[in-house]
C-alpha cells in the first residue's frame, strides 16, 4: 500500500476530499471485456449513501457515479476506470470553528503534526466522505469475481453488533429490511431505541460489521507476505475509524484448545469439505474454498455534541464540541464498505493468482 | 506487499524452508552509517529461538545470524543487508507420514491446492521457521528507530493472555524472568501449571500478544491506504496462526459511548499531552506521539497428538495425528515475533514520513 | 512501473482516452506546503497543446486543467492531486473506418491481440492525448525541485535532430521563438522547408530530443535497479513513438577509448568539477552534480496518407490510408514532454533519497 | 523498480559486494512445477564468468551457483528461490589506494555523496560482480519462457560493434565459437587484434550489444507505463556501464519518413506476418508476435592504466590510475547479462499479462 494506493494487480487509488468539488478514483488493471456500466455500481452507492434515514448524517448527497474510462461500448477495455462523483452538499461554514482547534479522536491534530496544516473542512482528506470511492470500486471488483468465481459466489455484510449489543442469529433476508444492515430481527428493535436515545443525548455509538464471502476458489493468497488474510486486515484497518480486525473465530481462538480449533476435513460429494469453520476460510494465508469471515470493530462516531478538552494549534487548552452533520454510529454505513474492501482483496488475489500458477 | 517482501523505502524480503539448507532475507533500503553488527541481532534471535525450555519445542537450533552484505567496517553502507542463518536440527523423516495427507489447520491442503505439490517436511515455506529471519529484520529497523526517534524509544511486548486466561496488570520487569514472556507474575504461575497439562495430554493453547512502542514521534502514517495502523495489521496477520489484530482498545471500543471513547487532550510541559489512550497512538491513520499499543490472536498450535479427521490428496478420508516436535503454545515464541514486525513496520513509516515531509 | 502508473514516493497515474469525455491525473506523495495553483501548470501545458501552427495537429483542444484535490488555499495538503482536462474536439466519425483495420505501426493490432477488443476512436488509450497528464505531473514535479535544488536548477529540452536534419549548436534563447523547439537558428528555416514539403506529400518525420537539467544535486539514484538512468530509461521509453534513450554521450560512448570516455575531475572554488560531461551527469545510477543530459529518438508519425498493406481483424490482407487530423512530425510537442518525465524521475529521485538518506 | 529489486510478479532482488564473501539473489513468483536444478543455470554463468579468456579480467571465479530455496524434489514450489555463489577471488589489498580517492567514470564520488562513506574494495555494490546473480535469474525466466511460448522461443544475444567498428552480418553460428560473443567471423579477427594492442596500452573499449528474441508471443505489455519497451529500456540500463538503449531500429527511426518506417502486414499461412521489423517486436508497448530486438551501448571500461585527474574525498587534486584486474572491454561479458535482462522482463510480462487477461 502506498499514500492513496492499494493492491497489486488490481490497483485502486483514490483522490479527493469532503468539501472538494469532485472525488474519485481510478481502478487500474481490470480485465478486460468485463460488462460495466454505472447500474452495476449505483445499487451499492445508493447502500452506503448519507441522508437515508434517522441514523445516518443528514449531509444530503446523490452520489451519482460517473465512468469517465476505461469502459468502450459497454465493456471493460483493460484501461484504467476512472469513476467520479460530485460534492453537492458542502456546508464549509459549519467548520470554521474548528480551523484551529483539534477535535478528540478525530484526525486533525496527526494531519497538523505530519504535514504542518490541513484542509479542516468536514476533515478533508481524513472525511469518511473518500468510503464512497471504495464502494465504487467494490461494485466493480465484484463483477470481476462474478464473472471468475462459481455460481455459489456471494459477498455479503452486517452488524453484528453494535455499542456491545450483539446480534443473536444471522438472518440473510432481516439484513436488507432495517437501517442497520443488522442480521437479527430481535435485534434490529433494541437498537433501535437505544440509537435514537445516544444521539438524542449528543453521544454516539461503535459496531462491530461481519463481512462473509461464500463460494470463493481455494488458492487465493500465498504462505508469508502476499497471504490473502494479511491484505485483508490491511484493507478493513485502512477504514476510517476501524480498530480491530479478526478472521474466522479471531480472538475467540486464543482461548480455545488445539484439538477444538483444528477445522476436521472429510470428502463430501466428492469434494473437500471442513466440519467447522474456525479458519474463517482461510489457512496459513491462502483461501480454502470454505466461507470466508472477516469481522471488524468501527469505535463510536468521533463528532459528538458534549463539550471535550482539546488543545489548539497555537498550543493553548480549549473546549469543544462538534456541531455539523454526522452519524450517530459510523458503524452502519461501514457495512457496504467493508463489503467492498473484501471483494477488491479478493480480485486482486484472483488475479496474482492466476498470473503466477495460471488458473 | 508482493508474495515474499513486505515495506516500500525499507523492504524485507524472506527465504527458506523449515528444512532447506539456510534460511534468509534481504533488508533493502537501509539508512547508511548506521553502526550495525550480528551482536545488536543475536539477541532478539535468542529469545525467539527454539528449545529454550519445556514450553517451546524441542527443535534445537543455535540460530546463529550472519550478516553477508551491506556492512563494512561496522556500519551500514546503504547496499542491501542479506542476513542468512543455517538449519541444524532438521528431521526429515518425522514428516515423511504426512507426505501425502493434510493435517488440519495446517497451510497442507491449501498449499498444494494453490501450488499443485509442495515440500512438505516440517511445513516447507509455511513454517514457523521463516519467523526467524523476521527478528533479526526486525533488530536492524529497531537500530534505525533508535538513530532517528526520542531517547524515550522502547518496542516491547508480552503475552497478556494464554488459553483464555488474562493477565492482571502488565509489569515491565517480570517479562523476561519467565518463559511466556508475561508481564503479570501471579499469571506465571498459574500459566505454567496449565501449560504443562495441556502439553501432557497432547494438546494446545492458543494467546493473545501485546506490544507497545513508547517514544515514537507523531506523523508517522497517512490518512488512507498508507497508515500505521493498515500496516500494522498487515504485519500482525501475516505472522503463522495470528486471526486477529487490535490497536488501542480495539474491538472493545465498538461497545463504548463515542463521549467515552474519545481521547481528551491537554498542554502539560508545553507539549501536547492525551488524557486517555484509547486511540493506541494512532489518529486518522497517523501517529499522534503516544504510545502505540497493539495486540493480536495467536491461535493454537494446530500441530496436536490426539487423532483428528481429514483427507488425503488422493481424496480418500483419513485420520492422522501430528507427531514431531512443536510448541504446545506457539503464541510464546511470537512475543519477538510482534516486535519485530512493529520495529519494521514502524522504520519504514519513518522513511516513507521523512521522503515526503522531510523530517 | 505498474500498468498506468510510475515513481515511487511521487507517484503517478493517469487515465483517460483521446475521445472520453475528460482525461486526467492522480500525482499522490506531494509534499505538503508547497504553493500551488493551475498557473503553475497552464504554460507548459500550452507548449504541448495541438492545433498552434502549421506543424502540429489540427485538432483543437484548450487543454484548461483542473486541479481537484490536493490544494487548499493555494497550497498542497500532502494529499493526492488529481489533475482533470475536458476533451472538447472529439470527430470519432473519422476512425469509424480504422474500427476493424489495423493502422501499421500503430498500437491498433497489439491492444487487439491483447485485450480482445479496443476503444478504436482516436487511438482510445493508446493515444499521446494522455501525454498531456504527463506535462500537468510534470510540472507540478519541477516545483517541488524548485522548492529544494540550488537556485540554478533548470530542465529544458529542445528537438536537436528533425528526419535526420540535426542541429549545429545548443542556443537556449531561440529555443521558444520557433515551431519546433529547435535550439539552432539555422536548422530552423531547413526544418521548416522540409517539414512543409513532407506534410503535403502526406508523409512524417521523426526526431531526436535533448533533455538538459542542470543544478541538480549529487547523490539522487541508487547503484542497481533504484538507479536514475534506469528510472530516466523507463520514462522516456514510456512516451508514444519513442524508440530509444541513452544518456550523455550515450551510444557514442560505445565508440571511445576508456582514456576519451573517463571525465577527469578537479576542484574548482572548492566544489568538485568535472573536465567533460560524457556521463550526462549520472555516475553508477546516482546524479553527480553536473548536467544531466538524456536523448531520446521519436519515430516518424506513424498516420500517413499514402496506402499502405495491413490485415484487418477478421484476418484479411487489406489496403490502409490514415485520414484524420495528425502532427506530421510527433518529436516537436514531444519537447515538454521529456521535460516532464524528466522532472517527474527527479522529483521521485529527491523524495526516495530523503527518505533512506536523510538530506 | 526499488533499490535493489525488479520486476513485477517475478521479482528479482539481489544482494552483495565485490569482496564480500558470497552475492547472492532471490527470484520470487516463480510459477510452481517447473522443473528446476542448477545445471539449468550454471551454463548461463560460465559464459560470464571472469578469466576466461585474454579479453576479460584475471580474477578467477568458479561462480557455482547454489539454489538454496524454493525447488524440492526438483521443480519450483512457488516459494521464493534463493540462488547464492561465493566471491572466492578477492584481493582486498589492490584496492587500499582508493580508499579515499574516486576513479574518473566510476560510482566511487556519486556512492560517496549519497551514502556519506563507502565499500572501496573492488568497486562494492556497484562492481559488476553482482551482473552474476542477474544472470542466474535470467536462466530461471528462461525456463519459465521456455515453457510457456511457443516452441520456436529463443533469446540470443552477440556484440554487434567494438570500439565503434561494427559487424557486417549476424551469423548466430558464429557467436559461441569467439571470445566476443560476435556474430561475425570477419569482424572477430579485426576485434581481437584491436582489443590486444589497446589492452597492452593500458587502455580500453566500448561496445554495443543486441539481444533477440523469437518466438515471443504478442500482447506482453501496455500501453502507458506497464510498457514492455519501458520495461526493457530501464532493465538494460540498469546494467552497469551501459549508457543507451534502442528497440528496432532505434535511433534510426528518427531519421526515416513515416512511409519507410511503418511495418506493412498481411496474412501468411492465416497468421498476421510483419514485411518489415522497424519496430523492433513492441508497438505501443505491446509485443506484436515479431522478434524483439534490442541493441545497448556499453561504455569502455572506466578502469584504465593511464594517468587521470581526479579528487580524494578531501577535497584535493589527486591523480590516479587504476590497477587491479580488469576487463579490457566490459563489453562481452554484458551479452549474457543483457539477455538475462531481457529474458527476466519478458517472464514477468507473461505473467502479469497471464493475471489480467487470462491467458
Amino acid at each position: 500500500m502506498s499514500h492513496n494506493s492499494f493492491g497489486q494487480l488490481l490497483r485502486f487509488t483514490s483522490w479527493g476530499e469532503s468539501h472538494g468539488e469532485e472525488i474519485g478514483c481510478v481502478l487500474d488493471g481490470v480485465p478486460p471485456r468485463i460488462s460495466l456500466s454505472e447500474d452495476d455500481i449505483q445499487p451499492f452507492l445508493d447502500k452506503r449513501r448519507p441522508g437515508l434515514n434517522s441514523f445516518t448524517t443528514q449531509r444530503c448527497e446523490s452520489d451519482l457515479v460517473r465512468i469517465v474510462s476505461g469502459v468502450f461500448e459497454g465493456r471493460s477495455t483493460g484501461a484504467p476506470l476512472s469513476m467520479i462523483i460530485k460534492n453537492e452538499d458542502m456546508r464549509s461554514k459549519d467548520y470554521s470553528d474548528i480551523r484551529d482547534k483539534y477535535r478528540p479522536s478525530h484526525a486533525d491534530y496527526t494531519y497538523d503534526v505530519k504535514y504542518g496544516f490541513r484542509d479542516y473542512r468536514g476533515g478533508g482528506r481524513s472525511s469518511a466522505r473518500e468510503t464512497a470511492m471504495r464502494v465504487a470500486g467494490g461494485a466493480v471488483a465484484r463483477k470481476i469475481l462474478l464473472s471468475q468465481m462459481s455460481d455459489s459466489f456471494r459477498v455479503r455484510g452486517a452488524m453484528v453488533s453494535m455499542g456491545g449489543d450483539a446480534v443473536g442469529c444471522w438472518d440473510d433476508s432481516v439484513i436488507a429490511g432495517n437501517d442497520f444492515f443488522c442480521c437479527d430481527g430481535a435485534a434490529v428493535k433494541r437498537w433501535s431505541e437505544r440509537l435514537l436515545a445516544v444521539r438524542k443525548s449528543g453521544d454516539s455509538l461503535g459496531g462491530v460489521i461481519e463481512v462473509r464471502a461464500s463460494g470463493v476458489m481455494g488458492g487465493l493468497g500465498a504462505p508469508l507476505y502476499g497471504r490473502l488474510d494479511s491484505d485483508i486486515a490491511s484493507a478493513m484497518m485502512s477504514i476510517p475509524a476501524v480498530k480491530g480486525v479478526e478472521i474466522g473465530s479471531g480472538f475467540s481462538s486464543a482461548g480455545f484448545l488445539g484439538s477444538e480449533n483444528a477445522d476436521e476435513m472429510r470428502m463430501v460429494d466428492d469434494e473437500v469439505s471442513f466440519l467447522s469453520n474456525h479458519a474463517g476460510g482461510i489457512l496459513g494465508g491462502i483461501s480454502n474454498g470454505d466461507e470466508i469471515i472477516v469481522r471488524f470493530a468501527v469505535k463510536p462516531t468521533s463528532s459528538i455534541l458534549s463539550s471535550r478538552k482539546s488543545v489548539d494549534k497555537f498550543g493553548k487548552d480549549v473546549d469543544i464540541e462538534t456541531r455539523g452533520r454526522h452519524d450517530p454510529c459510523v458503524g452502519i454505513r461501514a457495512v457496504p464498505i467493508g463489503e467492498a474492501m473484501l471483494c477488491l482483496v479478493l480480485a486482486d488475489h484472483f488475479l496474482r493468482h492466476r498470473g503466477q500458477c495460471g488458473s
